[in-house]
């Protein structure tokens, strides 16, 4: 049997129940809105043995990376929305993806790729890029753009997307489920007015993890996406999303100093393990570079955080208890954001609530 | 012949003419100091091909990981130092790997992991660490504790080392050789001070690449540490320890998007990608999350930078000629800080000044 203490830290650790759990809430929340479809991001989690629990039976999914697209088409994941604007240069990769049964549909906001798309001798299909207010990618739903876009892209045009990600600066529920709301009014406007210019828009596709589980009404929308809420952060608990033990994804560290005289512990898990996000720093309270739990994943040293890191090292301070660690002790630190935390590792160390590791599962980085 | 434009992107791109360059001035600074060794610390590189260039026959490396021990002691490199305070947990590793042929010193600043290091059944040297003022890891050079630590190791005491990292805000080449011969004093002043209490100390070990490079006098130091000096980055830069043309390591990205509205373009170099390290945020000149350059890797749109980043998206403002780029086309961005970035990446793929990828070289990530 292989325990916590087999694990050569820094390690990233994946609670089962706990992930089960999430799943369970967002599929609940999915299923307040009648024929509308959960299109899970696998962006965060990056791992054909978490899709086959987020997206059962090979569901739809959302990927963020072409080697994401590869991996998940190889484990028969065919349905796939590519939520990254793509470049002409990507087609090439995508089109032998489909012409290999996959359907790796892909996103874009400006004319010349539209094109391209349209262009290209291999399967190809878009959705045009909708932006409700983040102001990263995308074509206003009011914008003479959005025609142009559905115009070039012809036969090909699969549908229209777009992501609330300004949710992440939300607030309350009130105000999470204010922007879903301008998140569903303005890519369902989009899908309208493709529609009156004599477009048929199949997929309308909207989401984020808040504004997801904060939606009143998804009318006009056909399918969800969303990704963090699967492994949960500090992010994600500070914006209301989940509670503190819903975070299923901890960094296991190693005591490896200990400082007295400036009240600290040193940990193995710096800057490459814990990444160098700040996500919490505009939060109502800021986690530094994460919140030191016990090695069960529960909290044991009140509001310990690392509050700061070196590639190899980070610092621990605060709370009570850590200064009663020795060097080799355990410990886990819950990540600002667990995407970017996941993504400095190749595998998870599955655990379910207790010390024995019941899983290894790979992930898929890079590009 | 692989160029530029075969490369998915976001790729990792090392010129070799400009390490090279790097290499040099380094070896050259150290040959100031007769009887000093250089031990290049991998931690950026993390690659055998760097290695045989950064210390050639096979010389004394630094590292920071254990996979980075095993992967360099696997290519030839026995004479290693583990850099990062070790855990009685990761002794086996390490006690296997010397038991194979290989020397891997490992660093500590306990005295029970020193008591833990002299136990073990198999063949281990720590050098007790010394902190000249960074306040991260390590004993003061005035503190009882380096005595009773190098009492616990007994035979397996090889010396002692420290790393000015503190030397990371300077911001002058005076203050820069100002710390630089604080952490010669405090290192030697611990060795002295170990020899008089009747320990033998082989190895006295410093640096860090501003101050190796600073250094006015080396005396009784034995080796010196450096390791971004290889690669250079806009922190270092900034510190005046290279000029901007001595950065070897960049992001090759594409344009994925326009946003003239907002002055902007999009690139496919996110955080995932750049890392979210915002070193220069305190330096004299702020680079958010990098600089943005033409696809020949020189300045071609001024100070134009990447100001936002999400995952896999990046948006770069500022400068000139940026808002003419069309979507597909490549650029360069130089990273805030070299280790964190290059992390990201499983691979270099080696150009020397022109566009053709010469070569395609590995790294070891992970732990």
């Amino acid at each position: 049997m292989t325990t916590l203490d087999d694990l050569p830290t820094p390690a990233l650790v994946l609670d089962l129940g706990i992930l089960k759990r999430n799943l369970a809430r967002m599929a609940a929340a999915v299923a307040r809105h009648p024929g509308v479809a959960l299109r899970p991001h696998m962006k965060t989690a990056k791992s054909l043995d978490v899709a086959a629990l987020a997206a059962p039976g090979h569901g739809p999914i959302t990927v963020s990376t072409l080697a994401e697209a590869r991996y998940f088409a190889a484990g028969g994941y065919r349905d796939q929305i590519y939520a990254v604007g793509v470049t002409p240069r990507k087609l090439d990769g995508i089109a032998a993806l489909n012409a290999a049964g996959a359907s790796v549909k892909v996103i874009l906001d400006d004319p010349e790729v539209a094109r391209a798309v349209a262009a290209h001798p291999g399967p190809l299909a878009a959705l045009v890029e909708v932006d409700v207010g983040e102001g990263r990618g995308g074509a206003a739903p009011d914008s003479p753009l959005l025609a142009e876009l559905a115009a070039a892209l012809g036969g090909r045009l699969a549908g229209v997307m777009t992501h609330a990600g300004h949710s992440y600066a939300g607030r309350s529920a009130a105000e999470m489920a204010r922007i879903a709301e301008a998140e569903r009014a303005g890519v369902t406007q989009a899908a309208e007015r493709l529609r009156a210019a004599g477009h048929a828009v199949g997929i309308v596709s909207l989401g984020s993890s808040p504004t997801v589980l904060h939606a009143e009404r998804l009318d006009g929308v056909t399918e969800v996406r969303a990704g963090v809420y699967m492994f949960g952060d500090l992010l994600q608990m500070q914006l209301g999303v989940h509670a503190p033990e819903d975070i299923a994804l901890t960094v296991l560290a190693s005591v490896t100093g200990r400082k007295p005289e400036r009240q600290a512990v040193l940990l193995d898990a710096g800057a490459l393990a814990l990444s160098k996000d700040r996500s919490t720093q505009a939060a109502p309270r800021d986690y530094q570079f994460g919140w030191v739990l016990g090695e069960d994943g529960a909290p044991r040293f009140g509001d310990a955080l690392v509050v700061r890191t070196h590639q190899e090292h980070g610092e621990a301070r605060g709370g009570e208890g850590l200064l009663a660690l020795r060097p080799g002790e355990l410990v886990r630190v819950a990540p600002n954001h667990a995407c970017l935390t996941a993504a400095a590792f190749d595998r998870y160390h599955v655990v379910d609530g207790g010390r024995e590791v019941v899983a290894v599962w790979d992930r898929v980085n890079g590009w």
